[in-house]
């Protein structure tokens, strides 16, 4: 035999089945929230044109092209989409006849990145996005919506660790407000770029690098101080000051005021879970207004789990129509990764199954067995029969390596007296109970955990 | 702007919200009766070594390689998956001394073909798997199971269609009777290739063509009479009787009879739902037992919607270990396109959002109107406020277009005395209700549907 690497391409992630349960039930749980606040899915292929994906710049060299097979004829070039606002947006446009504006989309798939594989960093990933998109127009109350979704999403998955997921913080900003001061000290149009690259690495590369870098920019001393001052304020009403003081345009203080106030009316504990951070700029080109991150506390390492922002164009490169938005994603393969090398999560039971039919003397009472299984299947429950002829200590062994929780055993004694012994392999109990109060029994057991 | 084709590529299915909201509500169906009946999930990259790929060898013309993006330094040659068997096999062989077996596994994965796209052919497309694998062997009494999955499986599809897709037949062979047949002719080892071709072949060219093909193939004219009875008979006893007069090996009978009663103490209501057809081959090599296909009544044209069977070895590519299997997959992608197409389904409410908050004058009203939507979303009802600043009469138009049902209105006269109107846009009827029986009202109507 050729001598095959079976392993998964590095970078690729691939799990057993009970870590897979897990992430399955994370996006079960995000979808929920998502449907909860009235988006729709979409799914796009994973499969776009070479010329669409390149239309957003940037990403060239991290895009997986496709090689034509033999049997393909067509013309095009393709290649994987890297992440799942671009297919959005040429969803958008192509469809704008077909679909009811605002239009609330939610889209859980996998993206694919060329990066050089590291340690959470993956080629291969589930991104969750919604995006609300208007046509022309969009309030900027949806941005509360966003934040309020984003907020319900991850005290859910808090939920789903059993609360072993520590608190987590989004932080707020809003891009004008950051731009209306650079134009306060005459800083407009590209020439902005710099100083929001300035800032948004300030957060690792310290205040004096900023501050030198700054200078280098051309901002004077005096400049750059109100702009140290203003990245590194929390409250609304300081950052009004000090834009006040220097009579930088209130447009982004006002937006961020009232984003903040319409996530508390929609539900959201502001003073636990909202930070205001004006430093946050995210990205250079894209964002447009509210821009947000989210991070767990103490897990300073995970940096941004869920990120996004307000958008003013989103298929500038398809359309000559305008499609104003808002959206957020969270990456979760690498945030699923890091709650399991965290032991955040719980990865132990590798099946669905609830019960284990065992089979005991299968030339006499296999279609027992069968009928058993059926009389639970038809009641909803997850049930297995163990049908290789094996010890029945060896069918035990097999439950408890799956983590299947309960076993029915069922002898020649129990068969001829229409009985069943259930074995609970949690709390290491066995009761035997009349055949016909077995699925009532296994019922309780099961809503009990 | 450069003109960007911005359709999706042919072949690349992408459905608007209203049909992937279905799509989706089919695989939650799959995915629940494969849990139902104790299948774990996996989930394989979608990406493998081309070795991988190009181990099965017959699929090298349809694999989508991949291109190297320039930040990738790695060295290996990769594809996209062209099923999800090969991966299993690979996962399988790489995982063996991590997982329990027998493996119960499902898998809902799209996978890529580089066919020429047609009507029905698509190139990127979903398959719901699942096999039972052994490790060295594997009871026939398996073969049973993943008949019943399916029958319950498919079941529930069509209680997801209200009834209105058609009934389904699961016909059923083993490989290994046409086998002993051919072998009391004569006809063994890699020569039963030509022969199984035929008989494949047959339904579609007819009695005739397979005739004349297998007098070819060296088969005398009794020989064929045999043959031809055989593949056009329907009955397991007359089957038996047949292979009887010319001294065939019965072991082939003997497992189709186990797993077609074994499926009857499943549940499976035989007489039905099974139709036993001996000329079912299904594929040259791979099969090595039980064989089945499905069929919708008066669906002809559709082809086999279901099909799997069993093999003796699953990894042989990639291991020396021996893991026998049985399994079976659902065309999803090319079987939802078709119930779309004959109506079957019913794609006209793209959103799940079951409650539309309208707002009139927000300058005054806007927090109360998100707090009705708080209350609603905190109950579990999918809701959605609209927060455009439009006329009440296109907020219920947006409803309407989206298939919303249910339109909660409540202008200054409701606000001051804390009531609500509810319009139901389905039965044309609004009342008026005290704010605090809202949820109560909204989760009955709910339910109602």
């Amino acid at each position: 035999m050729a001598k095959i690497n079976i392993a998964p391409v590095s970078g690729f992630p691939e799990w057993l089945p009970g870590a897979r349960m897990e992430e399955q039930r994370l996006i079960d749980v995000i979808r929920q929230n998502y449907e909860l606040y009235g988006f729709a899915p979409i799914e796009t292929p994973a499969v776009e044109r070479l010329e669409v994906l390149f239309s957003k710049g940037g990403m060239q060299k991290q895009i997986f092209s496709l090689g034509r097979p033999t049997e393909d004829e067509g013309g095009e070039t393709l290649g994987l989409h890297f992440d799942l606002t671009v297919p959005l947006a040429r969803y958008v446009a192509h469809r704008s006849n077909d679909i009811t504006f605002p239009f609330r989309r939610y889209q859980i798939q996998k993206v694919w990145r060329g990066e050089r594989a590291q340690r959470g960093r993956f080629r291969e990933f589930y991104q969750c996005d919604i995006d609300i998109i208007g046509r022309e127009t969009l309030d900027v109350i949806q941005d509360a919506d966003i934040v309020a979704v984003i907020h319900s999403t991850l005290q859910s998955i808090q939920g789903a660790t059993g609360g072993k997921l520590p608190n987590y913080k989004i932080h707020l900003n809003n891009r004008k407000i950051l731009s209306a001061l650079f134009a306060a000290f005459g800083i407009t149009g590209e020439a902005i770029a710099e100083p929001l690259r300035i800032i948004d690495k300030m957060q690792r590369d310290g205040k004096d690098a900023a501050k030198s870098a700054l200078g280098k920019a051309g901002f004077s001393s005096e400049s750059i101080a109100v702009i140290l001052d203003l990245a590194s304020c929390t409250e609304l009403n300081e950052a009004r000051s000090l834009l006040t003081a220097v009579n930088a345009n209130l447009d982004g203080i006002t937006e961020l005021e009232q984003v903040v106030q319409h996530a508390e009316n929609l539900g959201v504990p502001v003073r636990e879970k909202i930070v205001l951070e004006f430093g946050i700029a995210r990205g250079l080109d894209y964002y447009t207004g509210t821009v947000f991150e989210t991070f767990i506390e103490g897990k300073k390492g995970w940096g941004s789990i869920c990120s996004g922002g307000r958008y003013d164009d989103l298929a500038s490169y398809f359309t000559t129509r305008k499609f104003p938005g808002v959206g957020v994603s969270i990456g979760l393969s690498r945030l699923f990764d890091l709650m399991v090398q965290s032991s955040i999560l719980e990865t132990s039971r590798s099946t669905p199954t609830d019960v284990l039919v065992t089979a005991q003397d299968r030339s006499r009472y296999l279609a027992d067995y069968l009928g058993l299984a059926r009389t639970l299947r038809d009641a909803g429950i997850n049930t297995e029969v163990f049908l290789n002829d094996l010890a029945l200590r060896e069918q035990i062994a097999y439950a408890s390596n799956k983590g299947i929780p309960l076993v029915i055993i069922a002898g020649s004694e129990e068969l001829s007296e229409n009985l069943v012994s259930i074995k609970d392999l949690r709390h290491r109990t066995q009761e035997r109970i009349p055949g016909s109060e077995m699925v009532k029994y296994i019922q309780a057991k099961i809503s009990a955990r």
